[in-house]
């Protein structure tokens, strides 16, 4: 039997699983810290919520299968449109409301290098604000997160859809197909090139591609923009920022403010990304709610948090000391020691099996354990206690009484 | 379109959720402090790593489904069998491997009050040591986390499975079988009492039911249990711990030492149960490794927790300030007034919409935010802020710079 985890899937391993206990718990206290409240939605949901929502090429990579109760259901394929079904059910939430939700998604997609089928999307979004002061926060705040996982120079790009399509409208026999599809060509500008861009452009059949990208980037910012650039400036925010008039994201339900976070000197793409959909949320065309928010992938946080070496000064191993044990006969010594510490609040193991000394203290060093407690006849016999420290390789005997207060900062 | 979740599934909405986060992430802390290291497995796995490890009324539970590329897969039926999976492919996992693992399972259970089809589990286990100061250890910790969670008072009956068996064996004619079936009755003796038990197992066809309740209340403690009573009493705990000789805990695979933790004056049953079981884990019986560890539901424990009242005294609302928006004038204000705060680390949310005052207020009441920061003319012009403490109603003027120590602590 091959024991290996399904493709696309992963298991994490302690190492793994404590930086992303560390990515999400910082994430989530971030945005608590900016008044949003969790929200968690079920993994399965009737697939009737989910088709035809994501367009036709994504409804294909939704995970669907028939229940014991022959219902056709589906694999949550993301977290919007969960929160569009929430919104729409719970028609007493206090609006704005502003949540944010980290969890499973599933995506039948082919496996490559950083893809996966099951992976963890986190999602803030304020929805019931028209108000640009909500698109000033969200951003504030998708920084602020970034900032607190240790990533230091950002820059963050800002353009406007709305106005983005206005432009477009100069050009007269575009459709909004077309236009869909030249922002899907403009998106690449930052991998290709503007070259590049206009030859897709060519390819795609727009004649007048040198034209567009011209006029595109020539464009100023919208009323919105200049709004929102100057609450943000208010709040400490100016360099960073920059107007990109190139910009589109990939989705096609934003409708106006859209951004994307780069970090300063990482080439490998956006690490966060946003905006307005004002016709999304809600499940009737007359009971649109608008909605701005952003949508970090976790396991890309922690890809290029790892490449940056940002987990490096992270203390993810929690065990401050590991109490041995010299033979049965001082066992009850050590159990002593170690209930001792706990009621400090140290956190504390014990050694488990009866094994040499080295090999307990080479456990300690596997483990990143700092001290070691040694608890033999010549410490027992004094009430004393030997305390090594790994990281130095120094040791010291103390008595029993100095040792809470060894550990205490 | 019917958008309400699935039968037994749920959403959990903020007040849910940030109790969720609450117990889970108390969990985390403790059994991170006892050494304990996290482990996230798969959602889906293979369907023959599911199928035949739990019993063939639990097989007919298991979300399963062939996938697209044909496979035939399954949902997470619980936490052992996946952490069996990973031990069996990581030989060189540093042993014991303290793990917990706190995850989604599903199972196409009838719903019904209490019981869901998408739960969270949470398991804690000690893998590859045989050594009773695991058993110790386990015993500890999970009484340690039910203390953190709020519960105060205790009974944790142990017993020992073994032992049990070997007394049944006095019975000659019981087979192994005839011996889980016993077990099955003797488990329902603290619901149905001692007649009760007698009663089913003379219905089961076992004559001698009287004579098996009363051997097997006579029985005292295995040598395994003297020695792990005789070290948590070293480790303070003696009066809570209780040996209960009828004990069997429902799953089949517990070899020895058993447990189930009660809350006094709480009569809906156990919190939390657990015990050793050496002969699962290992996916080849030469290789089993011993294990020992227990279990918690997430749900059963948050919702004793609201009956017991212990969310009480939890903060689980973290905004401590709303700063409201007097009008566009004074937006700027507001805003500065927001980073202000934010940079000295506190929790703080601009209000979003342009409304009234008193419709501000409300909306920071309704979401438990204790203080609302107004800025108008008169502030303004003086350099001050008006401070509202909802939760005594009472309101000072302060200058700006006063304003920080104002919510430090």
């Amino acid at each position: 039997m091959n024991l290996q985890p399904l493709k696309g899937f992963r298991d994490f391993l302690p190492e793994q699983a404590r930086k992303r206990e560390f990515v999400i718990n910082t994430l989530k206290k971030v945005f608590s810290s900016y008044g949003f409240e969790p929200l968690e939605t079920p993994s399965l949901e009737k697939i009737e919520i989910l088709m035809g929502k994501y367009g036709q090429e994504a409804d294909k990579l939704i995970y669907r299968f028939q229940d014991l109760g022959k219902r056709e259901v589906g694999l949550r394929y993301d977290l919007t449109v969960p929160l569009s079904r929430v919104i729409a059910i719970n028609q007493n939430l206090p609006l704005p409301f502003k949540r944010y939700q980290i969890q499973t998604v599933w995506r039948a997609d082919k496996p490559q290098s950083g893809r996966f089928r099951e992976f963890t999307q986190c999602d803030a979004d304020i929805v019931g604000s028209k108000s640009l002061i909500a698109d000033t926060e969200i951003i504030l705040m998708a920084k602020k997160a970034l900032e607190k996982l240790g990533f230091k120079k950002f820059i963050i790009y800002v353009n406007d859809r709305w106005s983005l399509f206005q432009n477009l409208s100069q050009f007269k026999q575009l459709s909004n197909q077309n236009k869909l599809s030249i922002c899907q060509s403009l998106d690449k500008i930052k991998k290709i090139g503007k070259d590049g861009v206009i030859k897709e452009l060519e390819e795609k059949g727009f004649k007048e591609a040198e034209q567009i990208i011209k006029i595109i980037g020539e464009s100023l910012k919208s009323k919105d923009l200049n709004i929102i650039f100057d609450n943000l400036k208010k709040m400490g925010l100016e360099e960073e920022i920059k107007f990109d008039p190139y910009l589109t994201r990939g989705l096609d339900y934003y409708t106006n403010m859209i951004f994307e976070i780069y970090v300063e000197n990482y080439q490998g793409g956006s690490l966060a990304g946003g905006g307005r959909y004002d016709t999304l949320i809600g499940f009737s065309a007359e009971k649109y709610l608008p909605a701005v928010g952003f949508s970090f992938g976790i396991d890309r946080l922690i890809e290029v948090m790892e490449k940056e070496n940002l987990f490096k000064n992270i203390p993810l191993q929690s065990t401050q000391v590991l109490v041995t044990v010299f033979s049965q006969e001082y066992l009850e010594n050590s159990l002593q020691t170690v209930s001792l510490l706990r009621n400090k609040g140290i956190s504390v193991e014990i050694y488990l099996n009866e094994e040499k000394l080295d090999k307990q203290i080479k456990y300690a060093d596997k483990k990143g354990i700092r001290f070691v407690i040694i608890l033999g006849p010549n410490e027992v016999k004094k009430n004393e206690v030997t305390i090594k420290d790994l990281s130095t390789g120094s040791q010291r005997t103390i008595t029993l009484k100095e040792i809470d207060n060894f550990f205490l900062p």
